[in-house]
């Protein structure tokens, strides 16, 4: 089956906003194993809108179009579609109890009269139920047994409408099943990895393997079609026990759902450990990232920014000496650093990182880019130097990824899985 | 003149990447005064591929394509486009120097066979070098005058080029030019920003006004058609000047390249201040943030993440007892955090967050998205209790930037512009 995306809305066009749906719903698309071999994005325009939904149908089995359903005359998504297959709008009274529902949660918005044109649905569609909004999706089968879905555009409704709804629903047009599973890498490039797991791809057929990068991360999806989630699972087992004999500990989960700092969290919490982290070039960026994950506040109580080196010898014990001999970029102030903020925080496990970002600061023998980080335990201390290439955000946003894995590798090595 | 947009490439379809590169340049025809009605990603197909430079020469004044200009057989937009015009691809020299050159600076990595094919360019075209890697891009004018634009895909070489020569050359295809300047605002949604401008927006004809959202800021775009930079300006001026009317201490700048953490290390440098910063549910985003601006280790030497009532106690003096009865998110918590901080660090200001980023922490009387901050200096504190809507992610990205609206007006009243 071949999907079609059309993302429908002139802020697109204008450069307002990053198409973040079409990203969202490709993924999607790629795990039913539903082919997308092409992505439109058009304004609000009758005219073009509807030679965008025409060029769709003539060329693919399914057309899912995002965005302009909301209660404004700029919104012309649904009577397109409608007017395009030559079908009328009519009142649909479930959708009309749903918009007031809404609004009676919201207490005190009154209903505005053009919100009422969300009642009106395409005849003959099946409405799907926005419980973050008050645009439903619908889906439409055309007389030529082609299928046209419509969702609403702000990523708030629509991913969650996707999932519940419109997944299942595209997953049942499918003869037996796609089953995957997620094999999350850090601490090895993506050329690298991918050279690593060459054989596989080229020999692929089912499973397939198909690899995502992402900063300091490679995921890697294996699919099988099967007929029963249960033969689904005894085809992948044998692929990812291959990937875990070829990248070991650098896999963290195959949980799809689970990132990194989940997984460093749970790991933190299961060996009932305390953690601080001092930062100095990342600035506090990873003990945010680690804030993402919830359940943070019974493993993370206390951090440090670092900046100055006032700073380090202050809160972290720095020698000053240290500083002077080695400077604040070396193997043996990030010791310290790690180190002292064992002792002054009373936690079990600490992180520090000092480096250059750039663009300033860099030597011949310290390139901007270098990045030393020290992880301590009662027990250790592990030191580690990274050369980070490219500009001043791209090389922090390395750091982090690089120092949550140092942190998760410390915590394995020290306390097991 | 119309403008469309081609994405070519595979990982596009897989829902890979975010397609950015749209993104960019959308916003940049935006800009030049280029409409761009259509944006279009295919993969690396040739029928399709053609298909889709077909449909846009019929309909666009310039095609604009994106990606599969690299080394290996599976890149073949060139190729296409060459077939699709009726062109030749022929040998390049200065193409074939530049690659030679280029790889001569990466000393030790040995040139390929299949780099040469990166020598080879449209018939007719002209070249635009590439600084950052080493497909050029390529300039075709058709027979009936129509433009097709060949850019490499990475961000990193696609940016940089467009900017220093794609620009410029689209900028003089256009009579007179186009002068524009951006007004940045934070502190005031987005639509009520909006509503306070609908009239201007409504009446506008040169200068027009195009608002994008960010999260936290509103940017308006005030672009003005003109023979001159000179006219160009004495056009826009009048209208930033009511917009400075209506926005006031809103607008932060006018600058289109600098942004709000840039604007904030630059003010606390020029009153010669240091700042400290200590957050709880924001966990070291905000600073990460600061620190993005260069020139911070002047003005920033030190942060605390107090993520447990025992830190703010610890390194911020909280009283125990406040912490007890009015809890750690509350008005009295954030003034003590900010005043203990200011004695702590013995800096000049600081900026302390305490908050509920959720899932989990909210009540009837502070729901989850209840922040309070506080600003302090040695002569006054500043306390602000916000309300934010969303998820975990979200509330801090709001709390984040609010939290440096709040330093920046704080600094404002107390030392000036």
């Amino acid at each position: 089956m071949i999907a079609e995306l059309i993302s429908v809305g002139t802020e697109i066009l204008l450069g307002n906003i990053v198409n973040t749906n079409a990203n969202f719903l490709a993924q999607k698309c790629a795990k039913l194993g539903i082919s997308n071999y092409f992505q439109v994005s058009v304004g609000d325009n009758e005219e073009r809108l509807s030679d965008a939904i025409k060029t769709a149908l003539s060329r693919s089995d399914i057309v899912i179009l995002t965005g302009g359903l909301g209660p404004t005359k700029d919104d012309l998504t649904k009577e397109v579609v409608a007017k395009t297959l030559g079908r009328k709008l009519v009142d649909d009274p479930h959708t009309r109890n749903n918009i007031k529902e809404y609004f009676a949660r919201l207490n005190g918005t009154a209903i505005t009269e053009n919100n009422w044109k969300q009642a009106l649905i395409i005849d003959g569609s099946t409405t799907v139920d926005n419980h973050n909004g008050t645009a439903p999706g619908l889906i439409v089968k055309t007389e030529d047994g082609k299928i046209v879905i419509l969702l609403p555009g702000p990523p708030n409704e629509l991913v969650p409408m996707f999932q519940q709804d419109i997944y299942p629903f595209l997953n049942n047009l499918q003869p037996g099943l796609l089953y995957s599973e997620m094999v999350k890498i850090c601490g090895i490039g993506e050329s690298k990895a991918e050279t690593m797991i060459r054989d596989l791809i080229d020999q692929q057929t089912n499973p397939t393997i198909a690899p995502y990068a992402k900063t300091g991360e490679v995921h890697l999806r294996v699919t099988a079609s099967a007929s029963s989630e249960e033969e689904g699972q005894k085809l992948v087992k044998p692929i990812v026990d291959e990937l875990y004999r070829r990248f070991e500990k650098n896999i963290y989960t195959t949980d799809e759902n689970e990132n990194l700092e989940d997984y460093i969290i749970k790991l933190l919490a299961k060996h009932h450990l305390v953690l601080s982290t001092a930062e100095s070039c990342t600035g506090g960026l990873l003990t945010g990232r680690l804030v993402n994950a919830p359940g943070t506040s019974q493993v993370l109580k206390e951090g440090f920014i670092t900046y100055s080196n006032e700073a380090k010898q202050k809160y972290l014990g720095v020698n000053k000496k240290t500083l002077e001999q080695y400077g604040a970029v070396s193997e043996e102030t990030a010791s310290e650093m790690s180190k002292g903020l064992l002792n002054q925080t009373l936690c079990d496990i600490s992180l520090a990182i000092t480096g250059i970002a750039g663009p300033d600061g860099g030597s011949e023998e310290k390139p901007v880019g270098t990045i030393y980080m020290g992880c301590a335990t009662h027990e250790k201390i592990w030191v580690k130097r990274f050369n980070f290439k490219g500009n001043r955000q791209k090389i922090r946003d390395y750091a982090v990824i690089n120092g949550l894995d140092l942190l998760r590798r410390c915590i394995l090595e020290e306390y097991g899985e």
